[in-house]
């Protein structure tokens, strides 16, 4: 007998199989059992006719409990109103271990009770669909670099200074000395993109905020790209580009879990390029007639980003911030010093800012100016500096969140389900 | 003029062509300059003869220091002789950034030197071989996983409690309480198992270790598949399978790096499948008789490993160990409670241990046992308990350590240039 998984039961129509996974449901009736059958590629209904099947199977199925594990054998059935176009004609079921009162039930339970069994509820339909939404996500930004010419550069994860002010830095006590968990691989990939051309680096960062709102975590992931001989111009096309072609791959690949997530596909089908590109300037005026208090020089709130995404409907390049709230390292514009070479992108219904991204100083005067400005520790930056002492270029990049990009591609409202094991304020627990 | 890379360069043969890089390294006499020129994708022979230049370009060459930045012109001609196939007659040379007094010269400099230069170090030759090789293995990895239904599951790098002891791990401020950066994501992997039936982590992990060997990072990236319904045989299958997997590709794309990295190739065209399986008892035998002074129930020395590559010539897997050298969750021999279900695979030529694995203990009972046998704190265990609680299954997995298997690829002699920014005991800069 051929042994395989949900996802090819399609190939077997008329064959019997054998499947290995776990009990997902079950609804019985004194006369038919049909069991919810999942093993991690997939559910299907298996059906159990008391008239069909051995009684000592059927008494065996009527005890059979929410997430046990189970070997079963079945006919494969073609079925147009099941999800996968299929079903089974439950042949024999083997128990593997009996589950006795599995915590997660049918009825709604709280978010710290779900995150408290994070391990379990990872089996739920839409948390599985969710993970699997990140993982074409992940793909396809791997494959949108790795097909350019892009170079992976694993970032460091403990840094002996900080990118972006202090407070907001977890402090590891390593060996006799003193590091911080890293917010941000890109001072690395200018090096990288120094030596590669293009590079890129994808793994976790930290942010030690005391904050618990719906799109904060304290452990998530970015990807980093950072290219050589690139202006802030380019730096825009790729990020759109970039955007587009996951949105594209999700909705290539991911159209069922889409459908589990209950998402509807046309919110992400109108996800084309050209996105608009406006000015910062040109913002704060959308804004303030929108009736926002934002000032010029100020950050956007998360209302203001909200409005921002509504007024587009889709995402928004915003461009050219003032000097004050963006990083030191940002590339000053030569037409006017009050404003940098920076851009954010806002993902529209309110997933707000997904990427951040600039051209970067190249000057090294401008640049030690900036760092002194900033009364950063020159030392920690003279690694840095030498980039624009040896063969400095133009260049640039961005950093996208993979968590916000995941939840907005699975219209998540909380950011906590786009990652398996989430990290927050208060929680390091499973 | 159509601008360009140094990759794509043989498909202009006959045409000009702009490039966009650094000045990699330069010879002259006084009447031709050869530059070599690199941009990242590769490096080019660019030749100016001063009869076919003007002489101020001549001049300007003249006085071109290495690693400035340039953008150049020129007629791309074929040429055997050339790595790449291909040479440059230049045509004009922009002057971008020129580099006064590259700290990276031509005479050897010791590790600490190059150690503290890496952010420059990183344009060298073999070092921007082996991060591409570091790269093609990371990809292999991926797609061999992606490819067979795997689905990526994150593990979380801020833990709460121990996998395998306390000594080593590194300890974090975390708000008002403490946590640990993750050694290992398995326990994880196991939960994401019975969501997904088959699962990987592929991240960066910690060991606050206080030794300074050549096989050592304090930080370094491992991946750890993890599937239900896996008995060791299937783990060992799967681990052979990915190895040779990950080797075919370097061989198939990564020559050219190989060639720059003087790492013969034979050596690793030898590494086909079947491996060598040999139990921990046979292991012992052939290693006492080979004169190394183990004793049974002993975890093997790096001589010992050595010593065991060299005899097969070709990785080897050693399985079924004595239980009190390996972890607690590992599966108890039914018929020998003395030695669990675990296997290390050892590389040839000194590689060492690269993948360790085991079926994991699915007996709920048992575990119990083993947690409290190792003085494990059983509240922390709670959730990893419930896996065996609720559908527990024979699952197994392992973990391959990349850096170790990037140094084994390249040939490399010390494990710090196999990662672009090396953390050990000590270093945390640049």
């Amino acid at each position: 007998m051929k042994q395989t998984t949900v996802k090819y039961l399609k190939e077997y129509v008329g064959e019997t199989v054998q499947l290995q996974g776990w009990l997902y449901n079950k609804r019985s009736s004194g006369k038919i059992h049909f069991l919810q059958f999942r093993d991690g590629t997939g559910t299907v209904q298996a059906v159990a006719a008391k008239a069909d099947v051995d009684e000592a199977l059927f008494e065996q199925l009527r005890s059979l409990t929410q997430e046990s594990s189970i070997r079963i054998t079945g006919e494969v059935r073609e079925d147009d109103r099941s999800p996968g176009g299929v079903e089974l004609t439950l042949g024999t079921c083997e128990l593997v271990q009996q589950a006795v009162d599995y915590p997660i039930a049918k009825q709604a339970h709280g978010p710290d009770f779900l995150l408290n069994h994070r391990h379990l509820w990872l089996r739920s339909q839409k948390q599985w669909a969710t993970i699997r939404v990140r993982h074409e996500v992940v793909r396809a930004i791997r494959d949108f670099f790795d097909e350019r010419d892009f170079v992976l550069l694993d970032a460091p994860i403990f840094t002996p200074a900080a990118c972006e002010g202090t407070s907001t830095l977890f402090e590891v006590n390593y060996f006799d000395d003193k590091a911080y968990l890293t917010q941000s691989g890109q001072l690395y990939q200018e090096a990288g993109a120094m030596a590669h051309g293009k590079v890129y680096c994808f793994g976790p960062t930290f942010r030690a905020e005391r904050s618990k709102t719906r799109k904060h975590l304290t452990e998530f992931w970015m990807v980093e790209p950072e290219m050589a001989y690139y202006d802030l111009d380019m730096v825009i096309d790729l990020a759109e580009a970039f955007v587009c072609f996951i949105v594209e791959r999700v909705l290539a690949n991911r159209r069922q879990e889409l459908g589990i997530l209950e998402r509807d596909p046309a919110a992400l089908e109108k996800i084309t390029g050209p996105f608009a590109r406006i000015t910062y300037d040109e913002a704060i005026e959308l804004l303030q007639k929108a009736g926002s208090e934002i000032q010029w020089g100020g950050d956007f709130g998360a209302p203001d980003e909200t409005m921002l995404g509504d007024h587009f409907g889709k995402p928004v390049f915003v461009h050219h911030w003032p000097t004050e709230v963006k990083a030191f390292y940002m590339k000053q514009d030569p037409d006017n010093p009050k404003v940098v070479k920076a851009v954010d992108l806002i993902a529209p219904d309110g997933y707000g800012e997904i990427i951040g991204g600039s051209q970067r100083e190249d000057d090294l005067d401008v640049l030690e100016g900036k760092i002194e400005e900033h009364n950063l520790p020159k030392e920690a930056f003279e690694w840095y500096l030498d980039l624009r002492r040896y063969g400095s270029v133009p260049h640039g990049g961005f950093g996208l969140g993979l968590e916000r990009m995941v939840a907005w591609m699975c219209g998540t409202e909380h950011i906590r389900e786009t990652i398996p094991f989430p990290r927050m304020l208060y929680r390091i627990y499973p």
